[in-house]
């Protein structure tokens, strides 16, 4: 017996039977709605060039990229003043959105326009572990390339808000802002051009530390006091105030338009327990958004919790093609919503009758699986032996959702009870 | 604009809309056929141990192994004499039996005896790229494991006949070997047991080189000429004449009694253009296996090409478990399937009618949203705005699967001819 460690690698997880059965139910939800709302699947690989997954605006995931090490002659261990550039060859990819520009620029001809795309895959990030975070972990995106209107907005959030519906996971309410009505607040109040990022970075945490813990870290800065009093003045006065107050702190009537448009029409379109709002402190951390930026929360009464969002970044194609593509992006929080989904047990009804069919040393094998074709006309159906221990088997059975089982030796058919 | 390449990296492949549609169809049909009968999915990471994925007796494939480097301070690229494990932190996996076998050893106790399992996942290996063969590729396993009598075979077989069937891949021949039936014969002719492992990847070679290259090359390898005389004889003659030849070259009655049972019971439930025969050049590269081996071959009238897999590994579980675990397993060819689905359209039907949706810059969005969300009902829907080139988009539309389209600006229904 060798010393092989049967845990999988730190951060990451493997997902077992009963957790697998709701996540793939929910994958299948999710690929049929999305398909149905004419979203195109495509996958990419998640090996990736370095030179793409470093060469972008996406926050800290290039400095959290795993990367492989190349192989055979070509990897020299041995140069002097030896440095990472010399001994990696490949990336694994941090996200979908990334590759998909590649996919995008590479395959211009062939696609329609615009073109609304599926993605399901694998990302990976090396950060460190927390609850709930894993570091390789599967991502649902939809995104829609070469429509500037905001029908592409209201087209994903519908098409979003369908598949929350249809998986449980509910009430949901949309916070919608726009990176515009940021850029033209945080101008207006007199940061310039070089400060914006900076301050941005500051005003996506007021989540996490208020708009106190806002105001203190842009002080610690050191940006200027009048200015930073003046920000935090607008947003609190637009938190209270609603949407059009925007209009008193610099932000151009057309912003504020595009906004009350996208949330009037899907509000006409939400489904009960669901609902879209304007909400000034959604920022989102990264740099490469350009418009719209929406989240969406499961709201219950004593939390809420992210399980989704997106935006527009109209400047990612630009690095392969010269010139801007409108672009559009909503994420499915997975790994959140499935965690709801087993927490409140939010999911009914998707498991499918299960069978054990149970057989002993002397049967006939040719009946054994007639039998066995005959029941999964209405059941999943497992073939096994007679168990030595009878009771410790029906309770894993039950566990995983097996509701009977039939024994092919005395032609019984046992239903368990609830 | 920068100089970002839009090629994936070398040896892998984008998938796009067409031909995602194909394969997601394909996955969906193993999906349900394989949990029908019986099989629990479940899924482990891509990034593996590297302990784990080099301790095995996985043939050509550690050495294929993509590694991921170490991470901030635990890279020390200063250190001398530096070796490649010292910079390298895990391994992304070959195959999906490696990393199932840790997850069964993990799981003992809450899986049910005997364990069938459904895995669905991609693989890595760093191959040099030929026609067909990616270094990274989807793969479908099912396996069972804690059940010794080949009801498991039979399982397993009947299970992957449907798969085939329902995708259109066929005729399909399944051929059937068993390791014992040839380290019997290799015993009886006289080898001894540490020439047996050897002689056996040269007998795998026998569908590339034939008998006579087999001939040749063993005695180029310096084994006893008698030997190898004797051992062709063998082969030739059970070729010939067919299983129970194999009698008269030490071949236990048990062993072949095992096979014929398979056979038989598979035949029963084989659809039309479906068999099973037993064919003593299958071998099967992979150290690992123990007893029954098979593959699946599409054949036509010009040609036959492997379409998939499988064989019974005893001896995996017990580097961790210390203890031997009866474990068989099967692997679809999901690749070689999607390869010949296309070029010979074998599959029908796979497609939901399509429309897209089109509108004009006056249009009332709510009404659009009406519009797509009556036209669901009977269609994948896609909303997008008159297009400039009218003739163009139709063209790329039809191709993928678009057979009708709707005007929004005037009421208009318009089917494509085909």
């Amino acid at each position: 017996m060798l010393n092989v460690k049967t845990t999988p690698v730190k951060g990451t997880n493997d997902i077992g039977p009963f957790d697998m059965e709701i996540m793939e139910f929910v994958l299948d939800k999710i690929r049929h709605i999305y398909k149905n709302n004419g979203f195109l699947q495509i996958q990419t690989p998640i090996l990736e060039n370095l030179d793409l997954l470093t060469s972008g605006d996406s926050g800290d995931n290039p400095k959290n990229m795993f990367k492989t090490i190349k192989r055979g002659a070509k990897l020299d261990l041995s140069k002097e003043n030896l440095q990472e550039r010399d001994i990696v060859e490949e990336g694994l990819r941090y996200d979908l959105t990334v590759p998909l520009s590649r996919f995008y620029a590479g395959n211009l001809d062939s696609l329609p326009k615009p073109f609304k795309v599926l993605q399901i895959g694998e990302s990976f990030r090396a950060e460190n572990p927390q609850k709930g975070r894993s570091r390789e972990f599967t991502q649902c995106d939809i995104d829609i390339f070469g429509e500037s209107d905001n029908i592409a907005e209201i087209d994903l959030i519908i098409s979003a808000m369908q598949v929350y519906n249809e998986i449980g996971v509910k009430p949901i309410t949309f916070k919608i802002n726009d990176r515009m009505i940021l850029n033209q607040i945080f101008s207006f109040v007199g940061f310039n051009n070089e400060e914006i990022s900076d301050v941005l970075i500051v005003v996506d945490k007021i989540d996490k530390i208020g708009l106190n813990g806002v105001y203190e870290e842009l002080i610690k800065l050191n940006f200027d006091k009048q200015k930073v009093d003046k920000l935090v003045n607008a947003l609190c006065d637009i938190k209270e105030k609603g949407i059009n107050e925007c209009l008193n702190y610099g932000v151009e009537k057309n912003t504020i338009y595009n906004l009350q448009e996208i949330i009037n029409c899907v509000n006409k379109f939400a489904p009960a327990d669901f609902k879209i709002i304007f909400d000034i402190s959604i920022v989102r951390g990264q740099g490469y958004y350009t418009g719209t930026i929406l989240e969406a929360y499961y709201e219950c009464n004593t939390f809420s919790r992210a399980i989704g969002g997106g935006g527009r970044y109209d400047k990612m194609l630009y690095k392969f093609l010269g010139y801007d593509v409108p672009a559009v992006g909503y994420s499915i929080g997975l790994v959140p919503c499935l965690t709801l989904i087993k927490e409140y047990n939010l999911l009914k009804n998707y498991k499918k009758n299960k069978i054990a069919l149970l057989y002993n040393k002397d049967v006939d094998k040719s009946a054994l699986f007639n039998k066995k074709k005959e029941l999964m006309i209405d059941f999943d159906v497992t073939v096994m032996p007679e168990p030595k221990n009878y009771k410790d088997t029906m309770l894993k059975l039950k566990k995983l959702g097996y509701n009977s089982i039939y024994k092919m030796y005395d032609n019984k058919l046992i239903t368990f009870d609830d």
